[in-house]
């Protein structure tokens, strides 16, 4: 059996496993006020190019994102997203439960644009009765996206443009982000990301991590009183220590983007066979998600010899289904996937 | 100047002001426990034809549905509501404040259909990442909608199936339901409402008292611990005797349905001027709100004479605008505005 | 049967029903925008002695609180007030509905002493650990408490003192201001009040209105965005000229202070009473809350001709009981209890 | 320098890391739906004797704190807790920011006891307003304490028959549940906790895991739909196996037990030289923590050569200190420590 159900079926790379043995038996203070969260939070401030940046780590994406979100939004604003977001799906209402709305545009491939952005920011203050609705007081997007779509550095920066005309910031979150730098189809960079967006997180639980993600603001007064809104969201680690230690892992020798790279590189040879074989390529992604159209016969005949995703609900005749790569699929793999198709 | 801009407006119904009064310096104990107030519930239990349901009294809409809902619904559930829902728009997040998201389903006029509630929940539990997502825990209609649309006793019937199928409760806004119970059109009564909705409420602040609606469950264990819900929700009011003495007489020789009717028949003289004068009707209601697709030119020159609301942002040539009607509009300026048109 | 049981037992002053009666068919736009609001407005920003004051009405009391508490702290924030207040005990946990800790102080009848509140602080931000213990961010007091007691201007400048050190907002609860500044034996204005509070609100349901609290800040920025919090609180009254009509009859002719005066008198009346009968004082109180302790053998006896409440459990031989006074006793009731005695 | 900071300053014990990286490559679906997982609950279910538990594991204490006492109270109840509980304090209001208000008790050192409890409960229900008050809705107790004390068998039994005979559940807080299961002086085994609690946690960041807590419920139906609930508190760990194959490492071979075993003998060792050399101990604590009061001029020296921690703010001349060990804690730096004193 071979598996591309997600990217999160392995432990960690290698290397972070080697380097956490390694510190084990060395004795820290708790809460990320150690020297390896230390010298972590300095490795990504460099990547990101961004020396006074503030760099906070948590350990799960839908426990970050309900973080950021409710230290952003004041009570009576909302976070504008596209209908499929994360936030807005699958996080059984944890935006929610800290009071906040989630205020749904539509989604093109997974990604909003700025001209939806701009016009519910439009439309919201022309209404005589808005102090009755909820304010959209940032603007949340993915990237890559839950379809594994890329915003290009233009649209980044039209949505930026947008955010900062009508005052609220853009965070993005980058649960997959390893996996949107390292394609050669991007034009997006850290750096840039850095630049534009006001709070990102880079994400390390799929990318190579055992878990962990690590939340970037370029400006380091754009989260005040961070630590106790983390604590409060219970998202505070006692050994914070395990995060810098994963952290300085992946931003050491270009790990994290080698690890970017591997899966990408596998994703392209499946989709490359996927349009040879003649099958429907459900959604142009460039990154480790890869979602195509499959008769269900055929979908049932690989089932046997490997496991992965239907995405949505079963079809009468096909279904489109998900194969996803990450740091620790392999060639061999890949390959006899390949021969089964 | 005449005034068609909400059906709250005015203060209350004569009578009503009348009996507070008559009842000013009597003493009571406070928050709901008073002889009023028991006198009031028992001619809501009488005209609901539901000896044994609960009733409970609340000061005003949002304040009513965003402590139903919370009563309602379990922690990890959500409330479906057609994306047009006063809940989803104009209650400045007071759904998500308790915890809670609106599932939004498409709107048909204002109202939702059953085979897209059904659709929802059956594709709901098919997911397979469901308990990741927020369920749905509840149903949430107004009767008449926010367009003024009504459902037939069919739809409701229909709608009741669906929740019953899948556990869940229905609920029904009836801020305006005097208006939509006092239409010929409609084939639903209060005691029909009543037997098919777990809870609803029947609406006072736009029908004729200062404020106050009335919650109703006709199995009185569908709400328990409602009390220190409301109070916790701060919609416990000290004089509670004021809500009983306002519905107790709107319950008092048939004024809630001579209110709607006296509403419904000026709104229905309006819509046959509109039709006649070649008007677009933008939404068919056959209740007090009336939507009417208007040149800019004759809404600049009417504004002079009459006030009334513009229907979402002016157009270039044309915007839809409202007309509302309510117990206290009188025959004169209808014919007024009648003759302005 | 006579009753003193609370100061909530009747409608309100007759004036006010007078003028509600007067101006119930104007016409005027909602949720506060009528002229009846401002002028309410105009007239409270005058006694205050504040021209550039914010003025919002709201419905009741717990309401009040939880508004303005949620919208005055930070998320990680709590509200420091003693142990005795009506937030911590008889909200039903509205704040911490809105996710808000109460962190209690010391009650000295009724009151906090700045010595508590600056050690509070003081040892809080000592504490290594402080940035996962729940901040300070705001005082609450009441005045009169919910023993009836009075800060002195002194005891209240202090307060303000020892908040402004900490760069935290000073608030009171007013729900019974009007007999605090009725008695002969306080030297505290509106005026000093204003000057000192960053909020307050001035309590219309215990003192002669139908409902309504009237919240008050002499810095107009220290509420931003108000509205929407009041409307997300459900706490927003559609016909809101109701407040507007009330508040500006409490404030003609100086209907608030006499109202204030007439209860005080009274219960000074009976006070005396229950000195020179030997009852035992249990609270020293100069306001219309009068707690007293007696026989249970005299309680049972008395209240078969007068109602009142007993203030906590029944004792053994002896119980605390509250005798209330308000705008609407009659001095024939008090001579008439006087005289059971 | 030698550490007794705390019981979380170094990474694992060694097998779990072994473990950890022996599992690293095997690749398993998330969220707790693999065979590690499995096995491991499996394991705790035999150790508690209650083959048919609910067992489920989170990330950290404060997290875990929360969610299940958000899961177990309904929406207008409380938790009952000692005014030293961690929830009370140090959880930087992570109870109330799910709504729910922490009802404090008085301790007896960090412990709660029967007579507390019940008379809590008892005045609550005879006070005539306690509809306005937040409710009794479970009780809270940590074994250890916060200062590391214990309950005897017969107080755990007393409470839960006032719980009982209230309908409320007990939920015992077992972060530091090892080092309390393993001092001689207790009569209270895992087995009787599992007997006794509606639900409880084993503590495993501080008792020799990475992370991780396992919460055990005897009866499987006490937390309906809490799959849901951790999602939404952000406690959902995608790569769940990493608490699966840590706990079943704590809970093979004993070592769990052998953890505290070791921890408690060297805390032992340490209250006996604190005894002889004449220090007064502050609180009596069986367990792993020591809270010594000590001269500010031996503290200073100390710190020299030891880290602690000051508990509370350093006094005038003396300060109450306190000394932790845990699995990891070598002879060796004991000796040391003792050498010192």
């Amino acid at each position: 059996m071979i598996h591309f159900d997600t990217d999160y079926m392995e432990g960690a790379h290698p290397e972070i496993m080697r380097r956490l043995v390694e510190t084990n038996l060395d004795q820290t203070t708790g809460y990320g006020t150690d020297p390896y969260t230390a010298k972590a939070k300095e490795l990504i401030r460099k990547a990101c190019g961004k020396p006074d940046a503030a760099v906070y780590f948590l350990v799960g994406g839908t426990q970050t994102n309900a973080t950021v979100i409710d230290a952003l939004l004041d009570k009576f604003e909302g976070v504008l997203a596209a209908e499929t977001a994360h936030i807005n799906v699958h996080e059984a209402g944890a935006i929610e439960a800290s009071g906040h709305k989630v205020l749904t545009l539509p989604q093109h491939d997974g990604k909003v644009n700025k001209d939806d952005v701009e016009k519910y920011i439009t439309d919201f203050y022309r209404d005589d009765t808005y102090e009755h609705m909820v304010a959209p007081g940032m603007l949340y997007i993915s990237h890559p996206t839950e379809f594994g779509t890329l915003y290009t550095l233009e649209e980044l920066k039209g949505l930026k443009a947008v955010c900062q005309k009508a005052g609220i910031p853009l965070y993005m979150d980058g649960a997959r982000l390893g996996y949107g730098l390292a394609t050669d189809s991007t034009n997006v960079t850290l750096k840039d990301i850095a630049e534009i967006c006001d709070v990102f997180y880079i994400g390390g639980t799929k990318v190579g991590a055992l878990f962990g993600e690590a939340v970037v603001a370029a400006d380091p007064n754009t989260l005040p009183h961070f630590f106790p809104i983390v604590k409060q969201h219970g998202a505070l680690l006692a050994k914070g220590r395990l995060l810098g230690v994963q952290f300085e892992a992946l931003f050491t020798n270009n790990m994290y983007l080698e690890i970017g790279r591997h899966a990408v590189r596998l994703a392209m040879k499946l989709k490359k066979t996927f349009l040879e074989k003649g099958y429907k390529i459900h959604i142009d992604s460039p990154t480790n998600q890869q979602f195509v159209c499959m008769p269900n016969t055929v979908i049932d005949r690989l089932s046997k010899y490997a496991s992965f995703e239907l995405w949505g609900p079963r079809g009468e005749t096909e279904t489109v289904v998900r194969f996803v790569t990450d740091w620790a699929t392999s060639e061999k793999d890949v390959d006899k996937l390949i021969g089964l198709l």
